[in-house]
């Protein structure tokens, strides 16, 4: 048997991070302000620190990794390639499927990639404090590890029902230096307002959007900056080291490409990290199916339209043009809480309408079945999150086995699923429940965005 | 700066284990019946498979890992040696910290290494069942993980007290498709014997390990045996695979030896593991410290003697000739549960006695303080059991500060804290507590060893 491990050397660690708006067929649409008119990036600088601005807006290819960075990243970077033998074993495949392993970064997923550089870069402008929120408390946990070993305070504020429910990412937030506190909180303006409204509100991820926005831009020392973890253009380059590395893996293996690239898709950093080097090489011609793979529960792709929406439920963000099931959506609690988000990246947004990508929704008890069967034969526990990609692995290996075709799988194997066992214990008790959104629902929350200027479905060529 | 990451290629993976009883100079004293006299292998036949049982009275130096356990162990090993850059830099140490990280198993610690080789050799036996006990889950969940992998059924008995509050544990037992049941249970005699005793008790490891002993040797089908995690010769066989591949990876590294090998050490498995190699070496010649590090809440090796003790707190194991502090000791609740062992493994004790190996003892907070400085210099969060050699080790690391030393210091990072967060919650907050045993507890709970025969205190060099 050939090995299971593909490592690459960290000299070989990619140097730059690749930029898909520098090869998307039709340039993005801008951001707009409130007026509908184009917002102007000082307009941001509140907000986010004018260097990671720079690069939201940046159309250049490809964009160098400061040393500073790849020294943290070396922690855990480069993360293995790793080979299914095992799944392919029991499914009788000729597909040969790998893995990139975002589970092995002292957080537990691929959010450390983008958390080190923002806080990176914030250190850079001078900032000494950067903001948060956090749902379950993945990317809280990635940011609070990034912010102690850069040196900058961390403020997370972390949705009250998680925070009450989880409290072992509020742990972790806290043994990394962070503070953490439930929201809504008494502590900002907007927080107080909803807990004298509704005291007893299990909390929203939209509601600690609006309180760590406002912490950072009400900061009179100028100190504080705010950080996100999905979504925006900057957040989704970082990411693509994963893809990049995949890369050179791929070639370690003797494999000259992959026929099929897949990753869950939730506001879309990691699905962008594995995807859009490869994105990027479908451009230039070559045959490669990219699969984003998101919940029927919030199934922003597969159902929503290319609007202009808020990136935010309470209308804080500029207005982007994405995919979206509209800002006031809320979808079921499925346990993949990092896939619950009613919008898109603008550039994952913008490859699907260009055609370069095909998405599918899946229900979360197929997934968990998938989760349950990668747990036995290769061995890991996921995330919630992550059995999404698994589950479209499987169904496209097992096609793989009938049609008798030798397809080379890579998907992205986000996080483990250590802190979220509680779906685990639902499947196996048989209490998993299972969530499609009925179309007036979607239909519901859309109206809101009639008032928004249309985003142009501008749709170049066939791949 | 030099890598982080020293990884050894798959096809490098040691083909063998190495068997310190080979070379240890005194010959171990055996393991004594209920009547003084050296126990037959025969006697242990219906609790441990004859393959298993002939590893255990081994003196063969090199024992040959079979190549179906090589195919499961390679899901991740060779594990990754790391250096501990960042910690060198915080503590201005000349020293090189070396560490060997068995928390990137599936079950997140070294514990998989013989949980995999132990089911191998039971199903090699006809074995269709084991029965095990697990304190906190550590090895209850490796023994699943394993038995899921090669195909045998698996019930772990699981400390009442453990099962209610740690439910994560459980549910990855599950997961990998083991029974998990509280104990004592209604499913055993001696289970139903101490329900009736005392319904409401938290139960304890002694009761667990005598409900999964009388499971396994009752079983009528005679398919079932029994599997244990630490303290016997060959666990601590299968574990060298530990140290044998450091000692390449340390090579890698262009280090010719280390000057120090530190492991934390409760029955003695991961100590061994990395240990033993080294224990080798340094009888042959190599000038080499060698510590074993035990918290003063179960201050075996440090407070207790040599002497011959049952292995369970019950009295169903054979005798053992080993430190103790008497198999009726119950330590105080620290968190590092895996370290709460009354007893010491009897290579482990042998090699004290024979003064090849220097232990010490910490107590938690301290332990604690080093866990915390660990997660805020090298970013991951760290098992409670682990803790303990990495506070040796920063003691170390600053003596060579103090002293302009260059030493090569090698750890055992025997797995991660992401299922244990509860200490470092009490850390945090300031409700940690320190923890020493009083002498005169120690020797109350010593009394009961006078009625046993003597273990003779064989020391036959210096080293």
């Amino acid at each position: 048997m050939s090995d299971k491990k593909i490592f690459l050397a960290e000299k070989d660690i990619p140097r730059q991070w690749y930029n898909l708006a520098a090869d998307l067929p039709s340039p993005m649409q801008p951001p707009l302000g409130p007026d509908g008119n184009p917002i102007k990036p000082e307009m941001l600088a509140k907000v986010f620190p004018m260097n990671i601005i720079e690069q939201e807006v940046s159309t250049q290819r490809w964009i160098d990794i400061p040393e500073e960075i790849l020294e943290i990243l070396t922690l855990w970077r480069p993360a293995p390639l790793r080979r299914a033998f095992f799944l392919e074993k029991h499914l009788k495949t000729p597909a040969r499927i790998y893995y990139k392993d975002e589970s092995t970064s002292p957080a537990g997923s691929h959010k450390p990639n983008t958390a080190v550089a923002q806080a990176w870069y914030n250190k850079k402008f001078g900032i000494k404090r950067l903001t948060t929120e956090t749902g379950a408390g993945q990317w809280g946990c990635a940011l609070a590890f990034a912010c102690n070993l850069i040196g900058l305070k961390c403020k997370v504020y972390m949705v009250r029902i998680s925070f009450d429910q989880k409290p072992l990412r509020k742990i972790m937030m806290q043994t990394w230096g962070s503070e953490c506190v439930a929201s809504p909180s008494n502590e900002t303006h907007s927080g107080r307002q909803i807990l004298k409204e509704m005291p007893h509100t299990p909390g929203s991820l939209g509601i600690a959007i609006s309180e760590a926005v406002e912490d950072a831009v009400s900061d009179k020392s100028g100190n504080s900056r705010y950080s996100l973890g999905s979504v925006l253009n900057h957040v989704l380059l970082h990411q693509t080291i994963i893809g990049l590395e995949a890369k050179k893996q791929l070639k370690i293996a003797g494999e000259e490409k992959p026929d099929l690239v897949i990753g869950c898709v939730g506001g879309g950093s990691n699905f962008a990290g594995i995807a859009f080097p490869f994105v990027c090489d479908k451009i230039h011609g070559d045959n490669i199916e990219i699969i984003p793979v998101e919940p029927t529960a919030c199934p922003t792709l597969t159902k929503g339209p290319f609007a202009y929406d808020f990136g935010d439920t309470a209308g804080l963000t500029p207005l982007l043009p994405m995919f979206t099931l509209g800002h006031g959506f809320v979808p079921e609690p499925i346990h993949a809480g990092g896939l619950r988000y009613h919008g898109m990246a603008p550039l994952v947004s913008q490859a699907a309408v260009e055609g370069l990508i095909s998405p599918r929704a899946y229900d979360q008890i197929k997934c968990y079945e998938a989760a349950m069967l990668w747990a036995r034969t290769e061995g890991t526990i996921c995330a919630p999150e992550t059995s999404h990609a698994i589950a479209c692995t499987i169904d496209e290996a097992k096609k793989c086995a009938k049609e008798g075709k030798e397809k080379v799988i890579l998907f992205c194997y986000s996080g483990h699923g250590l802190m979220d066992l509680a779906g685990y214990d639902k499947f196996l008790t048989g209490k998993l429940t299972a969530y499609s959104m009925p179309k007036h629902k979607i239909e519901e929350s859309l109206c809101k965005l009639k008032k928004f200027p249309k985003a142009k479905k501008v749709k170049t060529g066939k791949w």
